[in-house]
């Protein structure tokens, strides 16, 4: 049964390689798996869509009969028993930092983000840095000399982190934390990353088009 | 061998109550799993505290060599494959929704409490409060009349859903939403809440005897 993943078909241009869809994606190259693409429509939230994913959000996926929101979670389980996400204690650990990511990490992200490019408030914007920037510091030393969050290789935990990484690199955010660049760099170079990205921007075209 | 929860030696009275090693006592009650209590400096971020949490934060567990912090891992963790996170598609469905719990409404509680007690502006509160009662509601509208988040039972996302909105219950957020409310009230009044409740507020007693 291949798997379906759930997206917009239309988000502002400025989104375009952002989309949480893209996290999903990437992860999916990442195991070799197939999927395919499904889509809700982006300008409203119908009732069919906020039946299945509370938030009117996306990414969804489907696989069988199993339905998942939340992109967080939707990672964790594609990448369980694999390679991105072990057995044992150090899967245990994965599972760890995909959790510190997602409510410890990104909330000040996000905070940040919204006041910034959403409200365009650079007051608050301001207000915002410098918690997020504690947590990329906090991140940076935590990782220490590290190839990996966990273990000697690749697991979602350093999918996620890269990908959360991608705004604020942009931005400025890393330019004092030289060896959270670097990770960063490394892992964004990925040949799955690009594949994704390829796939990822080729949806909007197509879907403008269609 | 017997697991370990480490929780602050000190935090300030309000917080009495709310610290998040409460969720994990609860868990290890609801599991029937006896644990000892381990505690760092409250005041301070030792060396030796950042180095095992990065953000200097608790809790933390550790259980035999594995050492996990992050509240909703631990949960994650400790509930795998037990009644509270079964196998199989709803235990995926479990994941979603503690992910959704942490990474979609958590954050808005967040920017809301920040405000409210942290930095004590209330303009700020009334501007993070309208998101913050949205995603509320959204719950309210995905749990509908169901007993339970998942399945038919009592998991972790429920005991994280409840330990969530007692906040934003005691300050008339859930007024409004009263299959939400009586849900909480429900699952707060588990016997394993008010053990771990009683334990956790020992706690701060001891350690002001101490
Ligand atoms: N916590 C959710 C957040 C999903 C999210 O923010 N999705 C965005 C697209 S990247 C969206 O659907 N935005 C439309 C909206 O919030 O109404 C997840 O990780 O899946
Ligand atoms: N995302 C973390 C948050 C932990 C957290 O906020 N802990 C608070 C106590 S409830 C803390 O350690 N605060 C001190 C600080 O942030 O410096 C988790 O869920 O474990």
């Amino acid at each position: 049964m291949t798997i379906t993943l759930t997206t917009f078909d239309w988000v502002p241009e400025f989104a375009h390689g952002y989309v949480r869809d893209f996290r999903i994606r990437w992860t999916l190259e990442e195991l070799g798996l197939p999927y395919q693409v499904d889509t809700v429509p982006g300008a409203e939230k119908t009732a069919q869509h906020l039946s299945r994913q509370p938030f009117g959000q996306v990414p969804m996926i489907s696989d069988g009969d199993l339905s998942l929101f939340e992109s967080g979670a939707i990672l964790l389980y594609l990448a369980e028993g694999t390679a991105l996400k072990p057995a044992g204690a150090d899967g245990a650990r994965v599972l760890q930092w995909v959790v510190a990511l997602l409510n410890s990490v990104e909330p000040y992200f996000m905070r940040w983000a919204d006041a910034k490019f959403f409200e365009e408030d650079e007051a608050a914007a301001a207000k915002a840095e410098p918690m997020l920037r504690q947590r990329l510091k906090q991140v940076e030393t935590a990782l220490g000399d590290r190839d990996w969050l966990v273990g000697d290789s690749f697991t979602v935990a350093d999918l996620l982190l890269a990908e959360m990484l991608r705004i604020p690199g942009e931005n400025g955010l890393l330019d004092d934390l030289p060896q959270l660049a670097a990770y960063a760099e490394r892992i964004t170079a990925r040949p799955a990353f690009a594949r994704a990205m390829q796939d990822h921007m080729q949806h909007w075209k197509d879907a403008a088009a269609a």
